[in-house]
C-alpha cells in the first residue's frame, strides 16, 4: 500500500508558508502609510498596477481558454492525451497568476509604508520592505507546493498509485500544470517587462537626459507609470516566473523519478516522486527560519545590511544541505547518499552562479568599475564594453552548470558511466533533483529579491512626496542592496532554468513513451526485439527516433532552437523600443504643451503615460508569446520527435547563455551608472554620467524584459512539446 | 586504374584563376596613381599595412611552429596521426596567409589609382576598383584549388588510390590543411579586426563626434591608421577568411564522398571526391566570364552600377547551375541528378540569405529606415532598436539553412528517410556539396566584396589629397555600393560556414574511425557484432560513443559550445573597446598638445596612431585565438567523442545565429548613419546624426571583428577536433 503521509506533510508545509505569508502581510498592513500625499501617491501606483494586471489577465484568459479547448479536443476527441490535461493546465495558470497578483498587491501596499518606516530609521525600512518581500517569496512557494500536493492527492483517488504505470501517468499529467504556469509566466514577464521598460526608458530619456531632472521627480509625467511598471514587471512578473521555475523543477523531477524507479515497483517509485517535494517542503520551513534571522542594529550601514541578508540566506542553505541527508535517509530511498549529493551539487552551483553574477555586475568589483571608466570616451565605448562584459560573464556560469550536470548525474546513479537504460534514468533524475536543490531556498532568496522593487518604489514615493532627502538616501541604500540580491536571484533563476530544462528534455522522452502507449505502437528496441512503445527505455526511444547528432533533422532543430532565443529577444527588444519611443513623444509633448510643469506649477497628466504603457504592453506581448507556443508545435508536427529534441537542446544551450549575457550586461550598465552617480569619474551631470545613462537605458530591456523572459521560453518550449507529444507520436 | 584527369583539370583551372589575377593586377598597376600627394598618402597606407602584416605573420609563425611540432609529436611519437598532417597544416596556413597578402598588396596599390580614375569618371573608378577586387577573388580561389589539387596529386604518389581505404586516408589527411587555413584566418580576422576597429572607432569618436570634422580628414591623427585598418582587416582578413571557407567546404565534402562511396569501390569514390573540386573549378571559369560582364555606361548612376554588379554575379550563378548538371552527368556519378540538385539548393540558399541580409541592412528598406528614425529619441533607442533588428534578422537565414540542410540531404540520398548507414553517408555528402555550391561563385562574389574597401580607401585618399569634392562623391557611390555587396557577401560567408560546419561534424566521425583503426580498437556495432573500429559506419560510432541527446556529456558539450561563441565575441569586443580607448586618448592628446592641427597648420603624428593599433592588435589577438584552439582539445581529452560532438553542435548552432545577429546589427547601424547623412531626419550634425554615429561605432566591432570571426571559430573548433581525433580516441 502506497504511503501518502509524506504528501500530506508537503501539503502542511505549503499551508504553513501561506500562513506566514498572511501573517507578514497583516504585520505590514498595520504599519502607518504616512502623510496624505504619500497615501495618495501609493494609491495612484496601486490603482495603475491593478488596472494593468486586470487588463493583462483578460488577454491571458483568452489565450488560456483557447489552449484549454485545444487540449480538450486532443484529449477527448483524438484520445492522444490524458483527460486531466486541460484542467491541470488551467490550475497552473491560475495559481501562477495568483502568486503574481498577491505579490504585487503586497508590494503596492508596502512601498508607502516602507518609505514611512525609513523616515524613522534604516532598520525599520529594511524590516517592512523585507517582510513584504517575504510575503511574495512564501506565497510563491506555498501556492506552488499546494498545487502540487493537491493535484497528487486528487489523482491518487482516480488512479491506482500502487502500480508503477499509474505513477508514471500521474506525474506526467501533473507536468501539464507546469505548462499552464509557464504560459502565464511568459505573458507576465513579457507584458510586465515591456510595460516597465517603456515607462522607465521614456522617463529617463526625457527627464534625466534631456531636462536634467532627477529620477522619480513628480514633474516627470512618466514617473507614476515608471513606478507602476516596477510593480507589474519586477514584482508580478518575477512572481509568476519563479512560481513556474519552482513547480517546473519539482514536477519534472517527480516524473523522472517515476520513470527511473519504474522497474523497482510502486513503493520505491513513490519515494523518488516525493523526494523533491519533501526537499522543497523542508526548504520552506528553513526559509521561514532564515527570514526571522534577518535583522540589523539601528545604526547599520550598507555592509551590515548585506551581511544580514546574506546571513539569512546562507543560514537557510546550510540547514537545507544538512536536512537533505536526513530526509533522504529517513525516506530510505535507494542510494540516499548519492541523491543527497546531487541536491547539494545544485545548491552549491546556484551559490557559485550567484557569486559570479555579483562579481560581474556589482560596482564593488573591477568589471563594472572598468565599464564605468569606459564612459570617459562616450556612450559608444560604454555599449561596446558592456556587451563584452556580458558575453565574457557567461563563462563561469556555463562551466559551473556543465560540472553540475555531470556531477549530479553521476552522484545519483552511483558513478555508473555505462549509459545503460538504468544508469541514464537514475542520472537524469539526479540532474532534476539538483535543480530542486538549487531552488530549495527560494522562499528566502525570493524574499531578498522581491524586496528590491519595494524599496525602489518606496524611494519613488519619498521623492514624489518631497520627504526629507535623508529618507530617499535610506531607500537608496535599500535599493542598491536590492540590486545586488536581485543579481544573485537572477543567477539562481537562470541556473535552475538550465537544469530544469534538461530535466524537461528527459520528461519529454517519458511523454513520448506514454504517447506510443496511447496509439498502441510497437517499436524495435536496442536489442532488436519488438516491444510495446510504452515499455521502451530511454535508449530505445533515442534509437527508434534517431535522436543523435548525425540526424539532419536534429541538427535542423538545433539551428531553429538557437534562432528562437534570438528571435524572441529581438521581438521583445523591438517592442520595448517602440513603446519607449511613444512614451518619449508623450513626455516631450507634455513638457511642451502643458506650461509650468518643469517649474512645478502645473501637474503633469500621469494617467496618459500609464495608458500608453498599458496599451503598448497589451499589444506587444501577444505576438512573441504566441511564437514561443506555436513554433514547438509546428516543429513537432513537421520534424517529429528528433526535430523537437534538437529544437529543445538548441534553444536550451543558446537561450541559457544569451540570458546570462543579457542579464549581466544590463546589471553592469545599471551599476556602472550608479558608480558614477556615487561621485566617481565626475559624478552626476558629467559627460561620463550621460554616457552611463545611455548604457543603463539600453540595459533596461536587456535585464528586465528580454533576458528574464528567456528562462521561461526555454522551459515553455519544453512544456509545449511535452503536452503535444501525443499528437507528434501519432503523426510520426 | 583511378582516373586522375579531372584533378589535372582542377589544377589547370586554378592556374587559369591565378593567371587572370595576375593579368588584372598588371592592368591595375599600369593605371596612373595621380598626384604626388596621392602617391605619398597611398604609400603611407601601404607601408603601414605591410608593416602590420609582417608583424602579424611573425606572431602567427610562432603559433604555427608550436602547433606543427605538437602535431609532429602526435604523428611520429604517438602514431595517433597521419605523418603528413604537420606538413598539410603548414601549407594551409601558408597559402591562406599568401592570399591575404596578395589581396592586400593589390588593394593598397589600387586605392590611389581608383581615386585617380574616379576623378575622370565613375565608370573608370568602378573598373579599376572592381578589377582589383577580382585579383583578390581569383587569388583566393586559385590558391585554394591549387593547394587542394597539388596535395591530392602528391598523396596519390604515396598511397595506392585504387583502394577505398587509401582514398579515405588521403582525403581526411587533406582536411588538416584546412586547419592550417582556419588558424591563419582566425588570427587574420581577429588581429585585423581589432586593428581596423580600434582605429575606426578612435578616429570617429574624437574626429566626428567631438570635433565635428569629416571622415578621412587629414587633420585627424588616426586617419592613416583607419585606412591601413581597412586593408588589414577588411581585405587581408577577409581573404584569409574566405580562403578557409572555400577550402574547408571542398575538403570536407571530398572526405564525406570518400566515406559515402566506400562500399562502392575506389572508382566511384574518386568521382565523389573530385565532384566538389570540379564544381569549384568550373565556378572559377564562369566567375572570370562574369567578371568581364561587369561594365557600365559612362553616365551610370548607383542603380545601374548595382545592376551591373548583380548581373555579373547572377550570370555566373545561372551558368554554374546549368554547368553543375552537365559536370555531374559527364562525371557519371551515381544519382547525378540528385547531387546536382543538392548543389543548386546550396546556391539558392546563398542567394536567399544574401537577399535577406540586404533587406535588413540596406537603407533602401524599412528595417534600417526605422532604425534611423529611432535616432529621434537618442542613442539609447538606436542601440535597442539595432539589437532588436539584428536578432529578428536571424529568422530568415536560419530557416533557409534549415530547409537547405534537409533538402540537400534528401536530394543526395534519393529521398531515403531510413537513416540507414548508407542513406546517412550519402545525405551528409549532399549537405557538404551544397556548401560547395554556395561558394562556387566565390571568384566573382569575393570580387564584388573586396572592391568595397578599395573604394573606401580611394575615398580616403581623395579626401586627404584634397581632390575635387566630386571625386569623393564618386568614390562614396562606389563605397555605398560596396556596402550592399559586402552585406550579400557576408550572408554567403555565414551560410556556407553553417553548412561546412555540419560537413566537418560528419568528417569528425570519419576521423574517429581512422583513429580507432590507428589504435586497433574493436567495437560493438549496432547489430551487436564485434568489428574493427575502422570498419564502423556512422551509426555504429554514434551508438558506440552514445552521441545522443540524452547523454549528459553531449548536453554539457553543447552548453560549452554555445558559451564559446559568446566568450569569443566578448573577448574580441573587449579587445576593441580597450584598443579604441587608447586610440581616443592619443588623438585627444595630439589635438591638445600639437597646436594648429585643427586649423590644418600642423601635421598630426600619424605614425603614433598606426603604432597603437598595431601593438593593440598584436597583443589582443593571441588570447581569443588560443582559446578557440585549446578549448576543443581540452573538451576532447576530458569529455571524449560525445563531448566534442556536443561542443561542435552547440558552437555551430549558437555561433551561426550570433554571427548573423552581429553582422546585421552592425550593417544596419552603419547604413542608418549613412541614411541620416544623406539628408534624412535632419542630416549631418543633427542630434539624430550623433545618435546614429554612436550606433555605427558600436556596430563596427559587431560587424567587422567579432561577427565575422565567429564563422571561422565554428569551423576551426571542428578542424582542431578532427586533427586531435586520434588522441581523443586513444584516451576514450
Amino acid at each position: 500500500m502506497a504511503n501518502l503521509i509524506p504528501i500530506w506533510g508537503v501539503l502542511a508545509a505549503s499551508v504553513v508558508a501561506l500562513l506566514f505569508a498572511f501573517i507578514f502581510y497583516r504585520q505590514m498592513m498595520k504599519e502607518d502609510e504616512g502623510t496624505p500625499t504619500m497615501k495618495q501617491i501609493a494609491k495612484y501606483v496601486r490603482n495603475g498596477a491593478m488596472a494593468y494586471l486586470k487588463q493583462q489577465y483578460k488577454v491571458v484568459a483568452i489565450v488560456f481558454a483557447v489552449l484549454a479547448i485545444f487540449f480538450a479536443i486532443l484529449a477527448y476527441g483524438f484520445h492522444v492525451q490524458n483527460p486531466w490535461v486541460p484542467f491541470a493546465f488551467l490550475t497552473g495558470g491560475l495559481f501562477s497568476g495568483l502568486a503574481g497578483f498577491i505579490g504585487m498587491k503586497t508590494a503596492t501596499y508596502a512601498s508607502g509604508r516602507t518609505a514611512n518606516a525609513a523616515s524613522k530609521s534604516l532598520n525599520k525600512g529594511l524590516k517592512v520592505a523585507f517582510r513584504s518581500g517575504a510575503v511574495m517569496g512564501l506565497t510563491v512557494v506555498g501556492l506552488g507546493l499546494l498545487d502540487i500536493a493537491v493535484w497528487f492527492l486528487i489523482l491518487s483517488c482516480f488512479y491506482d498509485i500502487n502500480t508503477p504505470q499509474a505513477l508514471v501517468t500521474v506525474t506526467t499529467t501533473m507536468l501539464t500544470f507546469g505548462m499552464g504556469a509557464s504560459t502565464q509566466a511568459l505573458f507576465a514577464r513579457v507584458g510586465g517587462g515591456i510595460y516597465t521598460k517603456a515607462a522607465d526608458v521614456g522617463a529617463d530619456l526625457v527627464g534625466k537626459v534631456e531636462n536634467d531632472i532627477p529620477e522619480d521627480d513628480p514633474r516627470n509625467p512618466a514617473t507614476i507609470a515608471d513606478n507602476v511598471g516596477d510593480n507589474v514587471g519586477d514584482v508580478a512578473g518575477m512572481g509568476a516566473d519563479l512560481y513556474e521555475s519552482y513547480c517546473g523543477a519539482i514536477l519534472a523531477t517527480a516524473a523522472l523519478g517515476a520513470s527511473a524507479y519504474f522497474q523497482s515497483g510502486a513503493e520505491l517509485q513513490l519515494k523518488a516522486i516525493v523526494a523533491p517535494m519533501l526537499i522543497a517542503a523542508v526548504g520552506i520551513i528553513l526559509s521561514i527560519i532564515g527570514i526571522f534571522t534577518v535583522r540589523t542594529k539601528e545604526d547599520a550601514g550598507m555592509k551590515e545590511l548585506l551581511k544580514s541578508l546574506s546571513l539569512g540566506t546562507n543560514f537557510s542553505s546550510v540547514l537545507i544541505a544538512g536536512a537533505t541527508f536526513l530526509i533522504m535517509y529517513l525516506l530510505n530511498i535507494d542510494n540516499w547518499i548519492g541523491i543527497s549529493c546531487s541536491v547539494i551539487v545544485g545548491l552549491v552551483a546556484g551559490v557559485i552562479i550567484g557569486q559570479a553574477t555579483e562579481y560581474y555586475t556589482s560596482h564593488s568589483y573591477r568589471p563594472t568599475q572598468k565599464l564605468a571608466e569606459s564612459a570617459a570616451t562616450g556612450p559608444a565605448t560604454v555599449i561596446i564594453s558592456g556587451v563584452g562584459l556580458g558575453m565574457l560573464s557567461t563563462a563561469i556560469p556555463v562551466i559551473t552548470i556543465a560540472v553540475a550536470i555531470i556531477l549530479s548525474f553521476l552522484c545519483a546513479n552511483g558513478f555508473d558511466f555505462s549509459m545503460s537504460a538504468e544508469a541514464l534514468s537514475m542520472g537524469l533524475y539526479g540532474i532534476g533533483i539538483a535543480a530542486v536543490g538549487m531552488l530549495s531556498t527560494l522562499g528566502i532568496t525570493l524574499a531578498t529579491d522581491a524586496y528590491g522593487p519595494i524599496a525602489d518604489n518606496a524611494g519613488g514615493n519619498a521623492q514624489m512626496s518631497e520627504l526629507d532627502p535623508v529618507v530617499r538616501e535610506r531607500t537608496d541604500i535599500l535599493d542598491a542592496l536590492g540590486n545586488t540580491t536581485a543579481a544573485t536571484g537572477k543567477g539562481f533563476a537562470i541556473g535552475s532554468a538550465a537544469l530544469t530544462g534538461l530535466a524537461l528534455l528527459a520528461s519529454y522522452i517519458e511523454e513520448i513513451k506514454i504517447g506510443l502507449g496511447h496509439v498502441g505502437r510497437t517499436i524495435t528496441n536496442v536489442s532488436g526485439e519488438i516491444i510495446d512503445g510504452a515499455q521502451a527505455t530511454i535508449p530505445d526511444i533515442i534509437a527508434y527516433y534517431n535522436v543523435d547528432l548525425m540526424n539532419p533533422v536534429v541538427l535542423t532543430g538545433a539551428f531553429i532552437g538557437a534562432m528562437m532565443s534570438f528571435l524572441f529577444c529581438g521581438l521583445t527588444m523591438n517592442a520595448v523600443g517602440r513603446a519607449a519611443q511613444k512614451m518619449v513623444a508623450e513626455v516631450r509633448r507634455q513638457f511642451r504643451e502643458i506650461k509650468g510643469i518643469l517649474e512645478g506649477k502645473a501637474t503633469p497628466d500621469y494617467s496618459r503615460c500609464v495608458e500608453i504603457s498599458t496599451k503598448a504592453a497589451q499589444k506587444e506581448m501577444v505576438f512573441p508569446s504566441l511564437v514561443a507556443i506555436i513554433v514547438p508545435i509546428i516543429v513537432g508536427l513537421v520534424l517529429g520527435v528528433a526535430g523537437v529534441m534538437g529544437l529543445l537542446i538548441g534553444g536550451l544551450a543558446s537561450g541559457f547563455v544569451l540570458a546570462i549575457f543579457m542579464a549581466n550586461s544590463g546589471g553592469a550598465w545599471d551599476n556602472a551608472k550608479k558608480y558614477v552617480e556615487e561621485g566617481h569619474l565626475g559624478g552626476n551631470s558629467s559627460e561620463a554620467h550621460k554616457a552611463t545613462v545611455v548604457g543603463d537605458t539600453v540595459g533596461d530591456p536587456f535585464k528586465d524584459t528580454s533576458g528574464p523572459s528567456l528562462n521561461i521560453l526555454i522551459k515553455l518550449m519544453s512544456m509545449v512539446s511535452i503536452v503535444m507529444a501525443g499528437l507528434t507520436v501519432m503523426l510520426h
